[in-house]
């Protein structure tokens, strides 16, 4: 038998083969590994000088030559087309969409105006658009807090460094609207000194610190949902300095934030109709989050939302913040090996369920409100209604909670289906007792007006919706230009204010 | 510069480091390649010889040479500890844990005896020893057909074969009580002659006929998940003949299924308080299996319940069928990365949110029932009570599909949960309703009874236990061993009778 060193000599080729079936296979075998490592990459920036940025740099244009690719994609936010089951892009009206909302916010500034938001691209725009902030001719003036602009702006910590967040938020909406003019952008969720992560806005951190936790230590993973959650969470106005404050001491559960506000005998506003005391949920988009299965499992908000992105030999993370529908290939599709076309169906599954049951908890406690109307005009008392008044309050909150949450049928369609169900079972439990009441007073079956359209809904309700509007238009016409012309006039290099889109 | 070989032939080591390199790569290479196809590994079992058994041979023990890892394992099934958010082990009885449902089912066999099955194993004694199958004297006597039969034992399809499935079906249940004796195993899947996995009922096949689709074209992930189809669905018992009939031709969902019962104006009993015309849910274990995430991708039963197991250098499929938290790891781990506590944690977190659910769901509908009764005793009229009684029917029947299919918070809570909120929409409509014809009336306040046990909830519907405990007593103690004496004097061949357990 021939020894291998012989077969070698003996046959040159057969080294060869050997050597060369090595080269390959250690080639794929480095190709396994580069994949492996590869979500680890990370983009090299183009250095910044030092001492070039304070910590409150608000012009997002200042950034674009040291970050090109993160500014790009940031800059198409301003494209909202997104993938749902509704189809459709841009902005939706959502009181068009369902007219019940008109019904179920009477008495407050949602019944006027509500609309799906577009991409961070136009937060300034939309807030100064909406009729909700109504139309104040001077500084003093107007329905809303300076606490309304709190996430709308990067000139937003720039403004609380300079005079603290108890005088912004106290001020008149109107009185800060020529400073915050850069929409959402960098030094939102990063340090412009340094670019690294950083939580610019206090309401979260104090919320940390009441429930005894120190923001400060949360890891890199934690941060890429946090800089979201500064936002993207349930909040009120406390007290008479309007100032922001998250419910978070109780917990996240929506019995939890319930008891919390319980505990304050907080309500935003009495219904216009039933006169029940009011809770209205803002978008408890990351608490729900957290009950569900990808928090589990550690997913950040960007790592769907903002998925790394590859251009030629750099990967960047892309700050075209969407819907990650939009994007499957590089959100879903890194950990889920299904299909696009199965991925997105896999949604709709959960989203349809979940649309069917909040249209059936809208449903209940539209009549809710109506009835208790009823029950008011009919004579009943203060002691009779208030128990039915409770109701009304726990079922709306319940239903809003999951309604007004972002993603909520993805992120935890679980627990918002929970949390609908006692949204119904509350409702209806008010109907029961008004239907006693009723019948007490002598009325039967209360007839429901119609409010088959947003126009239907808000004459219903008593708005004057030409008036309103006419209001806006002249704010738009007259104001807004002139706190355009005063943030321009403080100095060429903050030049990018927002013109009207 | 030296080439490659002129290296190699003066340092004869570099040439063996380069061999031994691929050598060990192409091991590693082998290993990864094995573990990949390992999974398609089958089992060889024992040749059977051609001829040996019939195709309705229903003695499990007969199989035991040829096929004894599968037997053992199936053995197992005797075993029914469990995991569960509840903890416990073995039997549990479901009327004392949650007295509601006495309620809910009064005037229907269940209010008496409903227990969480045991294993396979118990079939046919836990069937015999249940109040719900009362104490038959004769075999002419008793409350049950033999429909009650079909899912119990490979007897039934020998039984079927014999006298075909509408005698099977319309005799007395006690009059089979002799021929059905082996419980559930092996030719109940497998077809005795070829073990090729057979639909051994002809309920499963008659659906699939109605609904135009043709079980023999199947594929064999599909046949495992059928098999268990032929018993955990959702089925009644039809016309006069009892004919097991599944409820399949409109569709799997609560409204599909309800829309088939209510073409034929089909009601399993009428409620001894309400006097709801009501439907009892069996089990849909397989119709909600097919709207969650695990049937999507195309997981079957088997995979979870009856995981590959390897003993030695023998791969098979665990006869054990189980709950797959008893067995995450060949179950769940296979694909999950999870640690085993996270994933018992995140199969918890949907368990308790659609159990917190279901009990809410409960409340209402007992809450119901109870006003109901109280509006007939106030001198409510059938016209007035119609359209509430539909509601109540309506109601509990989409809370018993939820509640009564096994699993459903795992298999598909989101569906669960869509179809509990519907039970507490209408049963609190119900409610409503009622409200107004009880103050018409001059009923105010109903008064809810004290069903805190379940010996309280019984006495409350008027059941007298005593009597139907005493009469199984004697039932067990005489006519069930003449049961086994008959079976057993039949020949020494068909030896496997099933004593009291």
């Amino acid at each position: 038998m021939t020894s291998i060193r012989q077969t070698i000599e003996n046959r040159p080729w057969v080294g060869w083969l050997l050597f060369l079936l090595t080269v390959g296979i250690v080639f794929l075998l480095g190709l396994l590994a580069s994949s492996i490592v590869e979500r680890r990459a990370e983009t090299t920036a183009i250095a910044v000088p030092e001492g070039k940025f304070d910590a409150f740099e608000a012009v997002n244009e200042e950034f674009k030559d040291y970050y090109p690719r993160e500014y790009q994609s940031w800059l198409q936010t301003a494209d909202t087309g997104f993938r749902s089951m509704y189809g459709g892009n841009a902005m939706r009206d959502m009181l068009e969409e369902d007219p019940r909302l008109v019904v179920l916010w009477a008495g407050y500034a949602f019944s006027k105006d509500y609309s799906q938001g577009r991409g961070h691209s136009y937060a300034v725009t939309d807030i100064r658009n909406s009729l909700r902030t109504a139309a104040p001719m001077t500084p003093e003036d107007g329905p809303m807090p300076g606490t309304c602009w709190s996430c709308k702006s990067p000139d937003v910590p720039r403004m609380m460094a300079e005079i603290g967040p108890e005088a912004f938020y106290s001020k008149k909406w109107a009185a800060l609207g020529h400073e915050v003019t850069n929409s959402i952008g960098c030094a939102d969720c990063h340090d412009p000194a340094t670019m690294n992560l950083r939580i610019s806005r206090p309401g979260l951190v104090e919320a940390f610190e009441r429930r005894g936790e120190d923001i400060t230590k949360v890891s890199h993973q934690q941060m890429r949902s946090l800089v979201c959650a500064q936002c993207h969470v349930e909040y009120y106005f406390k007290g008479e300095g309007k100032y922001l404050t998250f419910p978070w001491d109780k917990g996240f559960t929506v019995e939890q934030m319930e008891e919390y506000y319980d505990s304050y005998a907080f309500s935003d506003w009495t219904h216009a109709i039933s006169k029940a005391p009011m809770l209205k949920a803002q978008h408890p988009d990351y608490e729900l989050y957290t009950m569900g299965i990808h928090a589990r499992r550690d997913v950040a908000c960007a790592d769907c939302h903002m998925p790394y992105k590859s251009e030629g030999s750099q990967k960047f993370t892309d700050h075209h913040i969407q819907s990650p529908l939009n994007n499957i290939a590089n959100s879903c599709q890194v950990c889920h090996r299904e299909e696009t076309e199965e991925i997105v169906a896999s949604v709709y599954a959960h989203q349809q369920r979940v649309v069917e049951t909040r249209i059936q908890a809208e449903d209940v406690i539209v009549k809710a409100h109506i009835e208790a109307g009823a029950a008011w005009e009919a004579g009943a008392t203060e002691t009779e209604m208030a128990p039915v008044l409770q109701l009304i309050r726990q079922a709306q909150w319940r239903w809003d909670y999951a309604a007004a949450s972002h993603g909520a049928a993805f992120h935890a369609p679980v627990e918002t289906l929970r949390v609908l169900s006692g949204a119904i079972a509350r409702g209806q439990e008010a109907r029961v007792e008004l239907s006693r009441i009723l019948s007490k007073y002598g009325k039967g079956l209360v007839a429901m007006p119609d409010i088959s359209t947003k126009e239907k809904a808000q004459q219903y309700i008593g708005l004057d919706m030409p008036k309103l509007r006419a209001e806006k238009d002249e704010f738009l016409k007259t104001i807004v230009p002139e706190w355009i012309r005063q943030y321009e006039s403080k100095g060429a290099e903050k030049s990018e204010p927002v013109a009207a889109q």
